[in-house]
């Protein structure tokens, strides 16, 4: 068996066709790990993702709702940021949970590194739980825009569940904390 | 408020500046819900993702491994296919079962739907829990660039927990599962 951690695939050129603030797409001449010959249309993402799920001493969390444009859809998620590649993740975390929430956690836990699309796209996510919350001003306001609701963890479980919540970070993010939680709870009886 | 379900964008002109057999990108002027003018790149893909999680009747579930290129990281994933949009969701995730593993089902559930990445690309995809398994010859062939492996399901959701499956889609399905196996077996105490 070949070591796994060797890229078996060889690329013979490579072609930027777009780029935006967000994004590049390239365009390349590939052989595949078979020895074939093809092309690859990778987009290339200039942050990475990352989430928070935030859990108060009442165990309530918050969601954020916004229309997306791309999938014509309006989506209820976990708070969540685009990361610029050279800041710590934590630090990306800790200044979006802020904006979006008000809240500072004294007990942060990195629970997921995740590959959104990685038949296409190279992007890369993180998923925090954020506990022991102090609260304080928000620089967040509700605009048409992002809406902001408190639910029970509970509650955001089940609509994980019922396909309410779609964005594959947050229902990811929610449901290995969901299990951390009841890991941990479990572990203290 | 306003009604979630009417699109507050408003797209001004659009321009395809990509396309390969699975994807496309359109660079759009647009007006955001906010009112501002601005740009969206927006990936386009030509296909549904459908994952499949088959368990046996021992409690096995299969994994397949490949390097992936856009992430350049070697992957272990639930069987995961494109299926065309015109195609019914649920044939295509027979196929892809009977391709990879050998195996019919006679107990299909679609537990999830699904955006992977919804800030740029409108990729939707859908898990399917593949049960009552059925042997039959195998179409796959294990070469350098896909590998497949049997692991207890306890043990596909030890790999989710510890970050050795990073594939959200993956991720989220087998935890969706997970938690789906684990109601159906409380409800039968």
């Amino acid at each position: 068996m070949k070591d796994e951690h060797i890229n078996p695939w060889k690329t013979l050129s490579s072609e930027q066709v777009y780029s935006n603030p967000w994004i590049s797409v390239r365009h390349e001449q590939v052989i595949n790990p078979g020895g074939g010959q093809g092309i690859y249309g990778v987009v290339s993402f200039k942050n990475k993702a990352i989430g928070i799920i935030p859990i108060d001493s009442e165990g309530n969390t918050y969601l954020i709702g916004q229309y997306r444009y791309t999938v014509n859809e309006y989506s209820w998620e976990i708070p969540m940021g685009g990361g610029p590649v050279e800041i710590d993740i934590l630090e990306s975390a800790k200044r979006e949970l802020k904006e979006e929430t008000g809240y500072t956690a004294q007990r942060w836990t990195n629970i997921a590194r995740l590959h959104t699309s990685n038949s296409v796209t190279d992007e890369e996510g993180f998923v925090f739980l954020a506990e022991d919350l102090i609260a304080g001003e928000t620089e967040f306001e509700e605009t048409e825009d992002l809406k902001i609701k408190k639910v029970s963890f509970a509650e955001a479980v089940r609509m994980v569940m019922d396909n309410e919540i779609t964005d594959c970070i947050s229902v990811a993010g929610i449901l290995k904390a969901d299990k951390i939680l009841r890991d941990r709870k479990r572990s203290t009886l």
